[in-house]
């Protein structure tokens, strides 16, 4: 491939492949869909994920709602907890689009909203983050002040209460399918369990919405929830393959790099792709201690016995029985495509061999 | 700050001092001065380096070559091995400036510039790079093999042979500064023992060029070499002042991070700083197993009792005894400046308290 290296490089029929098949399992299962556009910020990718359409989806930054916005997509949930200062800037693109879902789990959040609503006469559309294991943001959903929350929200002027929204990101650190299957079967269970609480305290049916590349790849069908939102699965990784949520063949990308130094003698080889062509992300390392930075594959993707072992800034160092001449053309499946991707300005699209069309994806906040 | 976070601040001042110390320890030392721009990667900075100039420097790829080739810069050394396919890339802009240094540590290499410089009637300005025990790139200054390869370089008609080049990168591991001192000796003592076996080739007068920030940190003056090229020292991080290469007020840059999530019960918060906002470089945790993912401290840059346990791509999560509201402003010192600058468009630039600038660092390969 003639193209200068570092290049991400990205199959655009196995994007294809995984957004129909995703997207197929929602239809199927009779549940709304609204897939996670932070792991490729591309609108083609945001496209392929509807069918060519541009459905509801979901966003990691206010930089990719508003870019997503501007190209016409006009239904999205902000699915972080929002900062209290970033509610003019989504109270503007809400007013500009038929629904921004924002996320919170407090009470002083709740408070921050009624106020800045109470200020501009505004209402803001808001789901409830719950937290069903990963114990990263959300509320417990079985202690009773956080139904005091929900009820809370639905009762507030300033907001139209969307639903219940959870992530079992947990699921990445599991061991095998059956594994992220369990949390899958947790995900699900903790928003159903928690609109039991709700109901109790008089409010019925509310939205649950779900969502990671693991838990939702690995079930069959889509029961006990109303919305599925996953990302990763457009291009999935090393690490979700590692890891059972897909077989390697559904690796939509990979980094081309150039061997720029070869040495024999101490079996090693560095390439002209480091920490900032890669990222530092070592995630199946629970899996595989010495997994390394990626997987080292040949220009055809046939991995190779080699260890991506260090990453400097430009340089990425390989371990290998008989590392290949400077000059030879690798190709590294990276762990964590979402923060591979994001380093690039550019994404080369593969159709078979063939460098077909360049995507550009949104960056920054 | 009213700024949206996550942002990059940059403290002018601070870089300011540190750019005037290294360049008068090389002044001092009466040896050339070629900083490393990799770090920054702005031509703000590049000139504060030459104390407003636009002297010679080193650069880690070549979107930053032409970039600072394009404001003015006219003498830099490209300081990774040259992939052959960067050749015409290299030749092109050689032939705009008055020097550009490629590097190259292979038989294979020199052969395949030799190659291009024949088929385009060139010839290109050539450092050897060697291995002063990093053993990443660069051919071992103890073997036969390499003084071979030094004098065929020195004898190419496609080659102006300008000197030998190492990197430290080894002082990264070192645990305190006397053992960055025994690295820096041996960084200087290698490039000096190879040059003796060349002479002994008949090949005299080679320049040797060394440069990491810990090793020129630590060392009160330059001895035993011809060139330094130090880069991070500008900014500094969380890793050069736990290694001891700097104190704590002479890092420069921090994250601006704002609280959104708060959990108390568990101890926990999570910020809107994570994995594309920080990196996920845990450098200093050969020092500390569990540094984490950079240094938490409040908007005034105090220190605080959490640590930065996990990053996932927009979520950081702190573990600390009183997690701040939601809301609250905190600033993380970056682990690895490097790897952190290159995630921003542009820094935010402090005097003071104050955001005086915005500077646009270059991007990509």
């Amino acid at each position: 491939m003639n193209i200068p290296t570092p290049a991400f490089l990205v199959d655009r029929n196995i994007v294809e492949q995984n957004c129909v098949r995703m997207r197929a399992k929602a239809q199927a299962s009779g549940i709304a869909f609204r897939p996670h556009v932070k792991t490729h910020k591309t609108i083609e990718i945001g496209r392929m994920q509807h069918g060519g359409g541009m459905g509801p989806i979901t966003v990691s930054t206010m930089a990719e709602a508003e870019f997503f916005a501007n190209a016409g997509f006009v239904d999205i949930t902000y699915a972080m907890p929002i900062a209290p200062e970033k509610l003019p800037r989504a109270a503007a693109l809400a007013a500009r689009i038929e629904r921004l879902n924002i996320l919170i789990d407090s009470v002083t959040a709740l408070h921050a909203v009624e106020e800045f609503c109470a200020a501009h006469d505004d209402a803001l559309d808001v789901f409830l983050k719950v937290d069903c294991g990963y114990h990263r943001a959300g509320v417990d959903p079985d202690d009773p002040d956080s139904a005091r929350l929900a009820i809370a929200i639905s009762k507030s002027p300033a907001v139209h209460f969307q639903g219940l929204l959870t992530h079992a990101g947990h699921s990445y650190n599991a061991h095998d399918a059956d594994e992220i299957r369990r949390i899958a079967a947790e995900e699900t269970s903790s928003l159903t369990r928690f609109r039991a609480l709700i109901e109790n305290e008089g409010l019925a049916g509310v939205v649950r919405s779900i969502g990671s590349t693991p838990t939702t790849s690995v079930v069959e069908t889509f029961t006990d929830t109303d919305e599925v939102r996953p990302g990763n699965y457009v291009f999935f990784d090393a690490f979700q393959s590692t890891l059972g949520a897909c077989t390697f063949k559904d690796v939509a990308v990979s980094v081309l790099a150039t061997v720029v130094g070869s040495y024999p003698e101490r079996g090693e080889a560095i390439i002209d792709a480091g920490a900032l062509a890669l990222s530092k992300d070592t995630s199946p390392d629970h899996l595989d201690p010495n997994f390394g930075y990626g997987l080292v594959c040949d220009v055809s993707l046939n991995p190779l016995d080699a260890r991506l072992v260090a990453l400097s800034q430009e340089h990425g160092k390989l371990r290998m029985p008989a590392p290949p001449p400077v000059g030879t053309h690798l190709r590294i499946v990276p762990n964590h495509s979402c923060l591979t991707a994001a380093m690039y300005d550019r994404y080369h699209v593969l159709d078979g061999d063939a460098i077909v069309d360049e995507w550009r994806p949104v960056r920054g906040w």
